[in-house]
């Protein structure tokens, strides 16, 4: 069960609204990197967590944060859109260094949303729930998180260095730190189960005698004849599971060209299939 | 530039075809656990990989690879399709076991696709690209490519535990094979790249005196008074990135109510809101 | 800002867990009647809320209750995929009633999430953000909020008689309750506008004698020759916002067929079309 | 079943061609407030009809004006973009006031339509059939309609008060006072159906004996201790259905943290959560 | 501007509802070789047409018939869930072959739009509106055409051999003889506009010299070495525009790997990039 | 199964870099008529080719040329974005001919991928792979390609008049000349089918007794009285198919106004409508 106090989590200032950075702002709301996705995916990881509970407070606690942070960013997006044109002939005195205001935001959050943010990204596509990863496999939803947080952070950064508005900078210097520490606290969840030997390979509970261990650990080359396979880390000593070998070998096809017949009758092929 | 042999990566072979489990495998196809999201994250990545260039030929290799899986899969697809009903009569009688055979296919794959894979998921919804992640960050997209390899083995092991056509077992031993592989390679190539350590916070061209760190390796509570914060890893000793030390502090709101003001004449809001 | 406490909003229990009735439930997480929507929908009319402030703190009140609706809900749909099949052959012995359980199941809760619960509808689309419907408009705002919390209602008391599960019917007792009061309260807030005269036609700030009011109480029919207009209240009296009078007329183009002219050289259309 | 007459509902002339004009009226064609929405909406409510059938004709009819707005829009579309630069280096001669205007259309109505309107938004994104809300609930229905003119409007006025071509003021005059019929006439079909009295709550079939009438009209507040609840025509007196009482009273959980127990084996799952 | 009156275009008449069959309808209906999908192709393609004004009406008249399709084919999916079960008790008595019936249908039709038809493929999945082709070149519009018709009556024949209702089949039949003449009539305006050799390439306004004509009818062969061609029509004579001759190579890469660089600072890369 | 060299299919060169044309160029990268979908569409079509082998040999090898069009078309926007603004400041000075930069990109571009290309269109919407056209039926299918490749061509033809680079002329010209051989190829597949006379209707395996023949080969018109039909190869003389002959009739309606009749209990429909 959530509760609200109608505060924001962190203070929200903008010194000199615009309406192109409430544009880039709404990345981080409804861009696959942002808080949306991220307090949604805690919650339903929560949710369908099983085993030990301390992973779903976790979880949940995660989520009460990221949703304060859509509150602030939404908050900056309405901010940042104070004074936008919303007429076509007051968009060009309203001009001075000769961009047309109107032509770089979203159009929605003019026509739809009268001057406030919007569930979308940064080009006005909506945000789809089919990113909120929750497998059912706490480790594998750990390392979703420890992903979510790295583009999270990365978006945060490309703002941070877009704007010099100083109170959008002391934001986003904010919420850089979270994603730091959600970054780590992520990756010390994997440590608290184990860390990489004993995480690895994810899920942990099958077998790998009912895998086909001459594949497990070779990096199998697909190129044409006479292109090198790339050398690394991949491709040579123990694995960073600690239960194989790297190799390094070409492929080739082990299969047939496969062959489906011919097609039914009554399946709405051409005769000429059949 | 790619290349086809019009053979198969692996043999695919279905003893007793199941239409049901057709529609299991479509969510390997186009699901966003599935190969045409990794096969085509990939190249993504890759294509806009910049510094070294080992990792944009590891990028699309391994893409390579995944196109062949793809290719397994919708032939395992068609090939469990062989013998679905096409009728609402034949399939009473086609159906010994009680359950209605139409009543659990992705009707697409008969009315669309004439008893042939599609790139949809086990539910029939169309894959959607905005599942690529390619951030120009190559740390981050090793992350992201661990999280998309741990989703994809689960979901070949729960496919794996849910037939028992040894054909199909056969495949499934190879995918959960390579998906093993893929997840150390990843994490290899995170190795490679200095490991936790020096890659994290990702992205780690960030100056971190530039983010508010007072917050950064805080786990901080939003529980209500009265409830306790969950205690782990996350909550005390070194970070994991070895850039702080992790505290465990409750949050209070640090901000006002927002007050966005009056609404302006012309934006479409109510005569009250002006 | 956001809090949490953990546990439920309400008591979840299912005493005969079913999993076609999980894939039910599922509608009313992800579908776009169902409780995603209205929390999500809440928070943004919130945030974009300008004016008298109560209406900014009623929104966030009760997009907090709505997220423990969520919870309860996604709760109640992994107890009833409890004990639900995990292989093609368990599923047949376990079906005693003739009907193979996987069939009816959302594909995903099994393959992506383990067993849980997940943002989609329940024929596995996912939700999208699209439905927020947040128009910077208070009392459109508040209509949106009627009309979801009206199919909202809908839904639960379809889902009530679905079950014959005690602990279903009695948790969707407390949330058809709740679908009650919240009509009303959006109703409530409409008369706190002022009530319909005030209220309408959305926006009552564009003066009306800007609009073409030839046309704004005419019921205008589109029937060729020899079909009937409907008539009702709406073709007869006073309008419904007391501004003025419906009256009924047969409609016939005002318009020429519209000419486009030639194509332009260079826009990709061929020779003939220029 | 539908006929045409090749003819505009109303003349449509745009004097100065405006690109960026162009892609703002695309969220009237596209949008979720567009007229796509609302004929394929009345049609569906309309096909889906039960009971006294003057509903299912009043819904056609609207309908079929509808689609001659689609029409009308798509005009005004396609004649916005006479003019549009094809090239790079046509547009900066073009674009005397500084905006560079190929910046600020929908690149879609050149590269995909060829200066042509599209069934997208203002910002692209292609209309999604789920905004149609067709209940087979005619009370919640005529709610839903009520809802979908009231932004309808909203949006209208939006692109009214956007542009200054008479043309373009004309066209949209008209169908602003078409929306004020709209909401007129939707809320006359309440009326109709006994007014707010006998509709709500919605759906009225249910016997309200059959819901937890503890919550039925009871505002719950979900404040963390020491904030207020807002207080309104929806905290105290009688119900807007006329059939409980308003209180107020703040909430707290109910119910438990809930306990999903262990994974399944078998299922994905890590190990440590078996 | 589009008329209606009330009617159905061709009787529909529904025998033996089958719950399983309205779910295989929705697929004519909502999915993307639908009959939405054509009617409003056909409209958008005739609101942008520039040139000859005959293909503006041909375009609008088969709108207008498709229209009616819709209308016929909700109808039967209304019909057909007549007597569905709405409880899942109610479902196994009705269930006489076996086959749980809840299985078998979209369950939004029943929870979402109370036993009537959606605008969703037969997966449940809303069509979406980015499957209008419409390109502003009537030859490529008049192609699409050709294409849509063409899985349209693939379609129609499915459902066609799936039922044995006498007045699906009835209805089917109608819906196939008007798919032959849509093919045959999209086709003939092809050779209205010249056939093949005056159509092709299609646009027929770019000049070819301005093509890298070395490649223009050349079948290039992507496979590994050892591995032959695909030799047939298009491997060897005249092109079937009259434009060139058909000739077989096999192709090997032109450019070299490419290479972006190192990345800049402040784009969010890892330091390693830089 | 699938190889690669790491190398460009054909040189790609940016000697102006513009952020703009980067983002008209993603639509050929992840729009509808883009090289995503006619790579992925050949392939399941391929997958699902049954029949005579050498059509499954012909799409494979065009997928792989597909897939290296897609590779040239990512480097190109990633080259056309070296040099955009990162910075709002930035932006202004580097903006000499008064368009604002950043206006013009699809911001994902730079927030989510860095300055890289990405899979969605030049509006920055995703793609959707519900647009792979993969019918079971061969002849559908290459009717779907030419009708593919169609409006592949128009779109690099007007990303061709759109630049003036020539490095990006020298590259669009070759895929322009890749469209039309592909163009003739897929045509030249039908021919080996047969031809129109013999492909057509499709599927050709119905047999064209069992349709409705009375309408097989008519025009129906759908105009009110007094409009008339528009004239055409498609009105008069003997069918494209050979089958047939053209006529011209008005139609009307031959169905009474469906009657669903009332709403059962316990639907969730209104008491009125019961």
């Amino acid at each position: 069960m959530f509760y609200t106090d109608n505060r924001l989590q962190f203070p929200v200032r903008v010194e000199r609204p615009n309406p192109l950075f409430a544009r880039a702002l709404q990345q981080a709301i409804g861009g696959v990197e942002g808080e949306i996705r991220v307090a949604m995916q805690y919650m339903f990881q929560a949710w369908g967590a099983r085993g030990d509970p301390k992973y779903r407070d976790l979880l949940l606690n995660t989520a009460a944060e990221e949703l304060g942070h859509i509150e602030m960013l939404a908050t900056a997006v309405a901010l940042n859109l104070e004074g936008a044109p919303l007429g076509l002939k007051e968009q060009v005195s309203s001009d001075p260094v000769g961009g047309a205001v109107l032509n770089g935001i979203n159009m929605k959050n003019l026509l739809s949303a009268g001057l406030s943010a919007m569930p979308v990204d940064s080009d006005g596509v909506p945000f789809n729930m089919s990113h909120i990863y929750a497998s059912g496999n706490i480790a594998a939803d750990m390392g979703a998180n420890v992903a979510a947080e790295s583009t999270g952070r990365i978006l945060a950064v490309r703002l941070y260095n877009m704007t010099d508005d100083p109170g959008m900078k002391e934001m986003l210097q904010y919420l850089i730190a979270r994603d730091t520490m959600h970054q780590n606290q992520w990756l010390a969840a994997i440590e608290e189960l184990g860390g990489n030997e004993a995480v690895f390979p994810i899920p942990n509970s099958h077998p790998q005698a009912e895998e086909n261990t001459d594949f497990s650990y070779a990096f199998l080359g697909f190129q044409i004849d006479g292109i090198e396979m790339p050398q690394g880390r991949w491709s040579d000593g123990t694995s960073i599971d600690g239960k194989g070998t790297f190799e390094m070998r070409p492929m080739e096809a082990l299969g047939e060209e496969p062959d489906l017949g011919r097609a039914r009758p009554n399946s709405g092929a051409q005769s000429e299939q059949l």
